[in-house]
């Protein structure tokens, strides 16, 4: 059933930058596209919009089809409209990125993607279409704003030792912080709070876990307060 | 001339919120619709994007097309896709601000916009389709990044005060600051440079010119500065 419409008109699609985070190093979910253009390249997860859902819907929908994850963290990051980013024909994809718990969600090829796998940042392939600057874009906007909003806890177990939390800002900022000046500034704020859990199954000393302590922040945020690490 | 698709296609169009700034407050520039949908209501400038100019070109030129504006600093704000946003069919929204110097931009109405103006950031008129909430978001926006990115220097003449400077971030930021703090924090980050000009026609005691020292605030960036207000 063909469409026909007084002026030309691009395709609208959504891709998906999606953040996971272990041990080792901050990485990328990519998927291996089964199908030309760029077939067998690693690219972003991400499909056409349809017409009766939103853009957000699109995101989470493509995300889901393509590598099994539901219930991330979703937020828009920019739209990507060069003329010339698809050679099919006129594409323009709104980007989101995502931010999850690498040990929590459990990731499947699916649809049109053949494989679907967690790539390290220092580690990655050359993507398809212009989806290394895509990517590039969603890490300048995580470092950017994991200092100025508490964005950075999805990536992280619900309930966390500070060792852990000061991993995941090293990891995503890409450097050494100083840890008593860290452990400060963090149990300063009064948006952690402290269980009364330890971890388990540790060879060394178990380590206390914190909880991130969202209605905290939420109320501190109505009184002014700006989050800054 | 027809086109024709195999699946029915969105229509995308940018908007463009632009910011400018007097001596009363923070101004916003809209433009009377004159055809339906929405006839006769205030809207924010914009228009359809063609299939061979980028997003940033579409909003460039419409807002050149219906306001006269040119030269104005343009960031991408965010893209509103809601399904129903626009009463006549699906349209995507890829939205833009723009910030400049009030005085130096002189403003007309054209093509299909039967008129344009500058309205207070206090003193709104109900707008047309979803632009209450494109609007109220760039207005977050530049509150959220006025005090990291040393971008509100768009909205000044090129050499100004310190007092209007600080002016300008009171209304960008809705509320009063210190300023002895203020006026110590702007000149130790070491960006603004003292010319040797001070204000003209002025009663009361003439003030020192500044002007935004660029090159020397890459320098810093480059260095690991952040600037922070």
């Amino acid at each position: 059933m063909p469409y026909t419409y007084e002026y030309a008109r691009a395709a609208l699609a959504v891709d998906c930058v999606v953040f996971g985070l272990d041990d080792e190093d901050l990485k990328v979910m990519l998927i291996e596209r089964g199908q030309p253009p760029f077939k067998g390249r690693w690219a972003l997860p991400g499909g056409f919009v349809r017409l009766d859902e939103t853009l957000f819907e699109a995101a989470r929908r493509e995300l889901e089809e393509e590598t099994g994850l539901k219930r991330v963290f979703l937020e828009q990051l920019y739209t990507f409209g060069d003329v010339k980013r698809d050679p099919r024909e006129r594409v323009v994809s709104v980007a989101y990125y995502a931010l999850c718990n690498l040990r929590d969600h459990k990731v499947q090829g699916a649809t049109d993607a053949s494989a679907a796998a967690w790539f390290g940042l220092h580690d990655l392939p050359s993507l398809a279409f212009d989806h290394d600057e895509i990517l590039r874009t969603a890490v300048e906007r995580i470092r950017g704003k994991v200092r100025y909003v508490p964005i950075g806890f999805e990536l992280l177990p619900r309930k966390f030792t500070l060792t852990q939390l000061q991993k995941m800002y090293e990891k995503i900022l890409d450097r050494q912080l100083d840890k008593r000046n860290f452990r400060k500034k963090v149990l300063g704020m009064g948006i952690l709070e402290e269980t009364d859990e330890v971890q388990q199954d540790v060879a060394h000393r178990a380590a206390r876990l914190y909880r991130f302590d969202e209605l905290a922040y939420k109320r501190l945020v109505k009184q002014g307060f700006n989050f800054e690490l």
